[in-house]
């Protein structure tokens, strides 16, 4: 099942034109550290190597992922769409949904800063859920550059507004408020937090309309509103019908987020199967040039257990798969032969390795639910030919050798 | 160019059989380092988890392997077919061909003891490495049942057998017949190991011939050279040419090896691409019931390499793409919509989210080596259709939308 929804997600990168890279798993302690956030941070998985460098194993790609297009794409033409699937390594206390290996799978989109970069992150997410066959989706959606906007305004601190932000995240809102009053904020900045905060709904353009109004003294924070705007229109003019939540105070734990974040999930479930969004100084941050991105990343083990929660049955279309079982111990060559040259052609073949007898070996073709037997005996064998068996139909008949592939291909 | 190996390992997998599992890369030390050997024990990644336990990263698969299977499958009938592929580590100098997290693909045929299963596990090497591109490629094959055969009937203790197979696995092999003298072994023994590490060469039966006849007075290794013997004659009776040399005296790191063992390898390049063979006593080891078991491991990153030292071009076919231009900043949406439908319709389309014009965007396009473009203006749009650019053939019509997949699948 696992492999089956990482096979939808390499689909689905096919099909948005992103190109599968591989980054490793192991990485210098800085690098994966330096825009991770306290809360990552404090959850990574850090070690000395037999050098004695401080390494870890990737809480998330992103950083990889920067690192990769600032060392080898700097030269090359925008954008560029860069997919990843493989493990991430939070040590969580392990609970539902809640592990501490993670498989992911990974998009990001870098170079373009248009709101339509945006709708295909969100697009893509989508596609990837329904296609694995989970019903219900609800994606929640906010903007971080409304927050930022404001506390830039109020000439927060950075390191206080990713603070802020660490505590919205976690739904702390009354020492998040409180933090932002200690930094000096204004009364306007405390009544404008507390409005928004409370800004949250499925009328997404009557919220977004709502929070273009509240924030009306910040013109960073209303700029974010218009993109916020532009990218939801993008999103339903796409014609995908989706739910969609706006919460004007979502924050994600990543500190590296500018724009758009949004996360999605389903009713079963309290964690969300997947979340992202823009990070715009992100490779500038990684040495490179500046370079407008946005990503995300999906929980594969988490989409998985949703599936299973929603008792779904993915469509898991498999090949036409068949057995070879030589009559005795002399035919296992002739067996072995006619295994590769089907396998050569193309078609999945098991070969009988247990040395069974042949009713022994269709019992357990049948138990795992093959598509059909070869028969290699001797009499058969004098006429170039083999008995194929449909385990299906449960027909047998005499097949010619060089016929074998054609008629495996159509049982 | 290491996702095109990956992906046919994948196949590879499919066409014997072998059902694809993932293990943990993070595991506790003492399972990974229970039967490595000192060698790969020495260079394994060891830490503490935050919770003070010794973990370490995974040096190779079979022991995770093994663990799953004692621990999901003791039950269920045999034979298992496991595939995995993903990142082992191991702490070496890096070097060509020599790195610290490497990407293998790695295969196990547990619960047969026959010689079938062992040809299988050769054959679909050969086959991987085949249809990967490689050309000359050169299998070396032993068996470590001789050795050890030899050296159970002089009663050499377990531990003093394994730091021979070390030192042998080196080639240092006048240090392990001092071992081998030291621990008390007889004269004849002597005689017969250093008449055995002679024996190589591409005669194969020949030389297996000449192995059983040396070894006529360890009763052990006469079996383990006819086990031998059958093995190889499978692989040639299966009508694939392989290039085989046969080595008497060759070993291998792992201390978990009980039968047949062997690599593969291009002359191009000093490091072997794959190796594997039989080890009946793991699973039992782990705590499961005695299974047989023979398995291979193979390096992707050493395949790339090959493939690069010998220039191969290796068979990669891709589907056909194209990208969506939209004229004008209003029709952005119109352009989301018809890619989402293209989407569902299978067919892989990249978004234009740079905002270029059509002719930048259709530049852009052709150094992508896509297949076509579609272009969304407004006239076209007024009679449901688009402007259909086929990239290749430099031809240009106005296609309506419900018929764009169709001619999009014929470009």
């Amino acid at each position: 099942m696992m492999k089956f929804i990482e096979n939808r997600a390499r689909r689905v990168a096919e099909l948005y034109g992103f190109k599968e890279i591989m980054t490793p798993i192991v990485e210098p302690y800085e690098l994966l550290a330096a825009k991770a956030g306290e809360e990552v941070r404090s959850r990574m998985f850090v070690f000395k190597d037999l050098g004695g460098r401080n390494v870890a194993l990737r809480p998330e790609f992103t950083a990889s992922v920067a690192r990769f297009v600032t060392a080898a794409l700097q030269t090359k033409p925008k954008p560029f769409r860069l997919f990843n699937v493989g493990t991430v390594y939070r040590y969580d206390e392990p609970q539902k949904g809640r592990y501490r290996e993670i498989w992911q799978s990974n998009y990001e989109l870098m170079g373009s800063n248009r709101p339509e970069a945006d709708a295909e992150i969100i697009l893509l997410t989508n596609s990837l859920m329904e296609t694995s066959g989970l019903k219900n989706l609800a994606f929640k959606v906010g903007h971080v550059g409304v927050l930022r906007g404001i506390f830039s305004q109020e000439k927060l601190e950075e390191k206080v507004q990713n603070s802020v932000m660490q505590l919205m995240d976690k739904k702390q809102y009354e020492d998040a408020l409180k933090l932002v009053k200690d930094a000096g904020a204004s009364k306007n900045c405390m009544n404008t937090l507390r409005e928004l905060i409370e800004l949250k709904g499925n009328d997404v353009f009557g919220i977004v309309g709502k929070m273009q109004k509240c924030v009306e003294d910040y013109s960073l924070a209303v700029e974010a509103t218009r993109n916020l705007y532009d990218i939801l229109r993008l999103v339903t003019e796409s014609g995908i019908k989706m739910c969609i939540t706006i919460e004007a105070g979502f924050a994600r734990g990543l500190e590296y987020y500018t724009g758009v974040i949004f996360e999605v999930s389903v009713p079963e479930l309290d964690v969300a199967l997947g979340g992202g969004g823009r990070y715009d100084r992100l490779i500038e941050l990684f040495g490179g040039e500046p370079t407008a991105a946005v990503g995300v990343a999906h929980g594969i083990d988490r989409i998985m257990l949703a599936l299973q929660t929603q008792k779904a049955k993915p469509d898991i279309c498999e090949e036409k798969t068949g057995v070879i079982i030589p009559i005795k111990e002399e035919l296992k060559g002739e067996a072995l032969r006619i295994a590769q040259t089907l396998r050569g052609e193309g078609i999945p073949v098991e070969l009988e390795v247990m040395g069974r007898k042949v009713a022994k070996a269709l019992e357990d073709a049948n138990r795992k639910n093959l598509d059909f037997a070869i028969i290699v005996g001797e009499k058969e064998l004098k006429e170039g030919a083999i008995a194929f068996r449909d385990l299906k139909r449960r027909t047998q008949s005499t097949v010619k050798i060089e016929q074998i592939s054609k008629i495996a291909k159509e049982t």
